[in-house]
């Protein structure tokens, strides 16, 4: 094939997502030039994903550039930070011309809703592989962790859990269930909302945060490690959606949503005193809060079931290998 | 296999390189927190090597490790930057630890050589594809960039080419010579050297630069688009190492050093009156820089043939597709 590297990347990226004035040099150079802003600490996350490890490889190209910087968004939320700028490493078997602008459609589209500028990349080839590295702001000291969760702070998610991974299932067809439902869960798998604009009203309330992409029970156990506490989480309580309801019964249902994986939604520990503070982001935005459970100071995550019991119940999250 | 992406991170890559007090949170969050430099910009570089396409599949992991930050060090390199953070998108098809050990001591031994800390990255199951972002500083507005050169300028590249194309055909068993050179060139390959003092020198000196990654006709032409200028060089002034010359005859040594990239040299301009500030480099450093042509109006890159017949050749550079 005789398109060169530089050709697609003029043709398909250059228009690079939103027009920001903090960019000296954009695509086109040997690297970006950028102007950090004054007063902030730089966040950098990277996430890759790879076709038929991470998605199923009928994923559309749309779906696929949208999902590349989806995932990343939802890191820079977890962090409270701003998103600005990112880059983009895209191989690809062959240059596909339909796929490529395809591609460039979802992953540009969603960056220019949040204002982020695409600033340099590779075309390589090879087996469909995307990392998309992210950078944002956050004002210097305030940025969200995982450390930092006390015994005593509510422990909350945003949105509802389990529908991207049962979502995952019908796509694959691997669970039936009604037309209504199916749609609405494969569009969580395929089109997850990063929680941007909560990852910065979260600054000075949460006392740690991450984002719950390999299942909320590996998650949580994230924070509760590098906090050094423990949780009692109530099963009754955790924010389960009607689709998927109708499409996984009963424990299927929990068992989705404490370790299904790319729901893409926040898990953020709150302390008592500040808990009334989220009033005003539930007063003016649509996405639901839920405050699910408690951390404690025993280290380990334990379960609230129906009557009260508390147990251990292992939850294996996303198994990377 | 058991081996879960975060114990992967913890044991091989949490040294993370050089240690640097402008990083706040370095790995194992969701996101590193970085301490932007006063006065400077930020230099952000990509370059993702794939198994099979940008090298051997029979490769060492630490010589893998070492080339997936020496390209991006040499864009930074390019870009006048000093280098100061890295993150790794490490996609490998099983969590092999011996490998993993070999792979990191290649890239955090060079990071640490250039005072660079690793501080994130994400691992995944996928076949072997290594992505870097690097991070680098100049002061503001000090930047090298492709576009600058102007007629009359020097144009002149670094150390010697063509050496690691030749060097992989040594490896891949598609020439032979003696043992000697044949290690040499080898060498050249698996281990190139990033050029980065000399770009933070020529700050200030140089009206353009590039790396030299897809070889010298290819990456020369960039900067003379980019310039809006054309050059004339003259071929028997290209710096063509003995170790090339005895592997090599005639003019295959010239097509390598031409068109047959991985030489990860620099290539640069020099107006008239800043090319004696050169000198202060030749005296201190071993690098050689040597003067191969001149910038002209007339757009196109032509070649001054032994006589000094001027033709145009055309030289292909690496074909990303």
């Amino acid at each position: 094939m005789s398109v060169s590297e530089f050709e697609l990347i003029d043709r398909y990226f250059r228009r690079g997502g939103a027009r920001r004035d903090d960019v000296a040099i954009g695509i086109g150079d040997d690297g970006a030039v950028l102007r950090p802003r004054p007063g902030h600490e730089l966040v950098l996350v990277t996430d890759t994903i790879v076709a038929g490890v991470h998605f199923p490889v009928t994923m559309s190209a749309g779906d696929v550039g949208y999902r590349a910087l989806a995932v990343n968004l939802s890191d820079l939320a977890a962090m409270g930070a701003e998103p600005a700028w990112c880059s983009l490493a895209l191989t690809v078997p062959q240059a596909d011309e339909t796929w490529l602008h395809g591609f460039a459609d979802g992953l540009l589209g969603l960056a220019e809703r949040f204002d982020m500028q695409l600033v340099g990349g590779d075309t390589t080839r090879g087996p469909l592989t995307v990392t998309v590295t992210a950078h944002g702001w956050v004002p210097a000291g305030q940025s969200l962790r995982r450390a930092g969760a006390g015994a005593g702070d509510g422990v909350y998610v945003t949105g509802t859990l389990g529908d991207a991974a049962a979502g995952l299932r019908v796509l694959v067809g691997e669970t039936e269930c009604d037309a209504d439902s199916g749609s609405a869960l494969t569009r969580r798998f395929l089109r997850p909302e990063p929680r941007v604009a909560l990852g910065q009203f979260l600054r000075g309330i949460a006392s740690s945060a991450i984002d719950v992409s390999d299942g909320l029970a590996a998650d949580l156990r994230h924070v509760l490690e590098a906090s050094g506490r423990g949780a009692e989480v109530d099963l009754a309580r955790l924010p389960i959606s009607a689709s998927l309801r109708a499409c996984e019964r009963g424990d299927a249902a929990i068992e989705r949503a404490l370790g299904g994986g790319d729901d893409y939604e926040l898990c953020f520990t709150v302390p008592p005193g500040r808990e009334s503070a989220l009033g005003a982001w539930r007063a003016q935005d649509g996405v639901p809060l839920t405050r699910i459970g408690t951390v404690v100071a025993r280290p380990g995550l334990r379960f609230v079931e129906a009557g009260g019991r508390v147990v251990d119940r292992h939850i294996a999250g996303y198994a990377h290998f």
